[in-house]
């Protein structure tokens, strides 16, 4: 477990602290994260690796000459948001273009892409790619499905190293694209890994046996095995790697024997002995093999095999030097680096949209309601941890309070400053997502800003602009998340609650009248999450475990709309 | 706990395998352990480094260029046998003379101290080192008392550092000194680590607590605490070794803040931070920290703090580039360094002394005798393993089988080749020492040859010289091992079996009668040493677990003796 801490809310940031100050010849903090202590040279594209923290040496351990040139650092397991992948981006960025790259999860696909959006109307060629090595998290026809695990090492390295070259741009890119489409991981683990401050595994593996497939947050696993001999490990292992062989590669392969966090380098060797052989004996030829923790998962049991079938290109970057804090190689030619002025966060000045009186009144209201929201999730937070700790991590009461509060915070200073509805909801949105991270997070800021766009800032909202601004919402969301009907999510709260409420109003309902018998619709509907099975997004026996708890997302926005359905009949009174 | 692994009894020589096949750009194997895959160049003095396994990267993950010439490769927390620290010291050596290094344990003094002697008697200018660093187990008067923990570590690469820079061999012994004299480490303990094949940890520490001072194989700790935030520890851990500060001292040090293998980077960088805050706090400068895993302990839970008081020298050697598997740093300058050609092992061609037709009889009793007891062990090796597992880590019973085994197979080519006594019991000494590796290995050995050399070659051993040559083996093993009695070790056993049979023969007993009687002493006397705690070697709450069960290795040596018993009365018939 983990057992060393402060408080746990500031694990990341205390974590990030003393990582900074023992590798301070190598990497300077900057508001999202870490980049290399010397400016990015002009003419060099700068590489970004991010996602949540948890996993070092990934993604902070890989900063330095021959590798990353930032890394975005989320909370443990949580996506970084849209801001911070923005800010390290933009404190990274020379004059070349930028490469942002993750694995291939919702959060971080969400929160990068957004930022990847933001940092090209700013004028940087920004690109965006996640890592999709994982071969048992979906079948080789749904490629675009699959996760990243430790093959995230392989494509961040070889892309940075073309960076190193002097490539462009595009080239970055495109040998990023090579390495993922050349890159193919399988996993296993054998016990699961405590969050700071919890007091069991966040999930579990049955003794004696072992996992094939299950993701570094413990994602659903493709079987159970009875646990193997080192050397029957090896096997399978090489078997189901090898069986991906993608068409038109050759005999030479790069590979990691990736440690997890509680699996020693001494077991791995043992494993490495046997993996070596079999390698050997199917006419591969081993290029400088990495067997160690590179890609962990706080201290949870397990390893995984990765291989990445070179060409030529891709040989003389798997090769090529690096000097990081947690991985050096070789020797670096020294370029004459100019050390980095300490980057401060860049004051944000918020756009103040014009507002007539009426825009002004309504805004306020909305203010009131977002602080209503943020007293109630002070009070929900321990409620919403004991729900979500069910199938989760146990950290969405905690996430809805960071969120909810710096919303108030911001709609609060939108107003003063003049603001109408759609600044004020924007502001909320946008303050929601940064302070927030992960996926609820960046859901909750885009469905807001969506809303506060279609509402604007002139005038009384009625009837039809509140539908329509609660659908624009919805639909930020669900185009933005992904997420079907019956997933298990907040969206099998909010869909009912806006078709309830979007009918009662066409029916010739007022909305606040419509929003009073919506709200019982939506917490029914958050309810009846209990009877559902997430699709996607944690070990089976959690997954199974989660049947008859509802989903904490949906609650926490039942809640919310519940807290409004409050302010509106206290002001129809 | 250890969960990759084959057959355990294999696992240090797979784990081996498997690191040379990794880093063979780095290391090549030599009976005993690994070298440099490039040659000691001429006028460079080797630095030979090593211990027990399971301390990965210590030991031979810092072997390379900056660091190690070789490194001795034990089994799981065992020491390597004094043949394998000699044979990686020779193939290591280049004509410079070699300093060998451990930490401070009682069988890896006695095997490389053994080893030293060797070497020595072959021409070769070797020296020796124990590392004294944690002041947990000793207090200050008795410093030369402590353990080697992370402090390996500094005094490692300062020495390895000097023989790089082309120092001679007392400089580069003088530095080692002078690095230990300046280090020092407090460490603490969450949890046990478990060795492969184990169904339960090696030790416990009770769940919510902490205990300081615990050793890196679950050696007696200070105190118990209640399990403290990561500042608390830190301000522990700081107060703890600043109060050792060396006289005569600056303010520059080097500092390690290491992990024990369970304890992840995320958490020791949480803990770093208060840790250099504390150090700066204090008036110090931190050069160059580490913040990592170096000398870990399987999977067990914890952390330790290193600090060595620098001078410009050591800061030199400290800062100075090293490149090896799991160690690198700066840039190292090419030498042009000659490949290895492959170590093969020498034959080894035992001296057969000049033996009489009497002196051949006896040789072959007891020849007899070791291959009863080899034969006793097999069948005792499961009980054996029980009792030890009480209070050690339950491998007694495979060191004996291994040990005997060996000693058998010696013996008799011995006598095959017309050996007599001397020549038989001391081949067999010396092999069974070479296999068995550890404490008790390096004692039987040692016992065997000296009472070998008491007896001689030539004629048939009277009373006198037999009990002469069992006080020989008596005082050889006190002599080397330095137990007391009463320290609950296989001495409690020895030193009242030859005292019964010493006596017995002094008041006109032959020798043959007096074993019969001395046999039931001795099992006695065994039996015993259920009601002593140990002095020295094991967790507190295993020591005390140990009070009611027997000493392995007393009781172990009570069945050989009974064995030779069995033969006597089989003789005397």
């Amino acid at each position: 477990m983990t057992r060393l801490f402060n408080d746990p809310a500031t694990f990341t940031e205390d974590m990030l602290a003393g990582f900074l100050d023992a590798n301070a010849q190598y990497v300077a903090g900057v508001p999202g994260g870490v980049v290399r202590a010397t400016e990015t040279p002009s003419g060099k594209v700068a590489v970004v690796v991010g996602g949540g923290s948890g996993h070092y040496p990934a993604f902070c351990g890989v900063v330095g000459p021959g590798f990353a040139d930032g890394a975005v650092v989320g909370n443990i397991f949580t996506s970084p948001s849209t801001q911070e992948a923005a800010s390290v981006a933009r404190a990274a960025h020379g004059d070349a273009g930028v490469l942002l790259i993750t694995g291939n999860y919702a959060g971080d696909v969400m929160n990068f892409g957004l930022a990847v959006t933001q940092l090209q109307s700013e004028g940087i060629d920004a690109r965006y790619l996640a890592v999709t090595d994982d071969i048992a998290s979906a079948s080789v026809d749904d490629i675009a499905k699959r996760r990243g695990i430790a093959g995230d090492f392989t494509v961040f390295r070889c892309a940075s190293a073309a960076a190193e070259e002097g490539r462009d741009i595009a080239d970055v890119e495109s040998v990023a694209r090579k390495s993922n489409d050349r890159t193919r991981t399988l996993g296993v683990a054998f016990d699961g890994c405590t969050m700071p401050g919890a007091d069991r595994p966040l999930f579990t593996v049955d003794a004696g046996t072992m996992d094939l497939g299950l993701g570094i947050h413990g994602e659903p696993g493709v079987s159970s095995h009875i646990m193997p001999t080192a050397a029957e490990l090896a096997e399978l292992l090489v078997t189901g790697v090898l069986a991906e062989k993608p068409a038109g590669t050759g005999n030479r392969i790069a590979v990691i024997l990736n440690g997890l966090g509680r699996t020693k380098y001494e077991e791995l060797f043992v494993v490495w002995k046997t993996v070596a052989a079999l390698l050997t004996e199917a006419g591969y030829t081993v290029v400088q093999p990495e067997v160690g923790e590179l890609v962990t998962s706080l201290d949870m049991a397990g390893c995984s095999l990765t291989v990445m079938w070179l060409d030529d290109e891709l040989e003389r970057l798997w090769t090529s030097p690096a000097d990081t804090p947690a991985y050096r190689k070789g020797r670096i030619t020294t370029t004459e680096a100019k050390t980095r002025a300490v980057v401060t966060t860049p004051a944000t000045t918020p756009q103040i949209g014009q507002a007539d009186a009426d825009g002004k009144t309504a805004a306020q209201l909305v203010a009131q309601g977002i602080s209503a929201i943020a007293a109630q999730m002070v009070a929900a937070e321990a409620e919403l941890g004991r729900i979500d700790a069910v199938a989760g991590d146990g950290d969405h009461g905690r996430g809805m309070v960071k969120g909810t509060r710096a919303a108030d915070t911001a709609a609060a200073s939108a107003l003063a400053q003049g603001g109408g509805t759609e600044t004020v909801l924007t502001a909320a949105g946008d303050a929601w997502a940064a302070k927030a991270g992960g996926t609820s997070g960046v859901l909750w800021g885009a469905a807001l800003a969506a809303a506060g766009r279609r509402l604007g800032n002139l005038g009384t909202p009625g009837d039809r602009e509140v539908t329509a601004a609660l659908r624009a919402g919805h639909d930020a969301l669900t185009s933005l998340g992904g997420a079907q009907p019956g997933d298990k999510t907040m969206l099998d709260a909010l869909a009912p609650f806006v078709s309830a409420l979007s009918s009662a109003v066409e029916s010739g309902t007022d909305w606040r009248t419509a929003w009073l018998t919506a709200t019982e619709v939506a917490e029914k509907a958050a309810a009846d999450t209990a009877e559902l099975r997430p699709r996607v997004g944690r070990a089976r026996p959690l997954a199974e475990r989660s049947i008859g708890t509802p989903d904490a997302g949906a609650i926490s926005l039942a809640m919310c709309i519940h807290t409004v359905a409050d302010l509106i009949e206290e002001h129809t009174k």
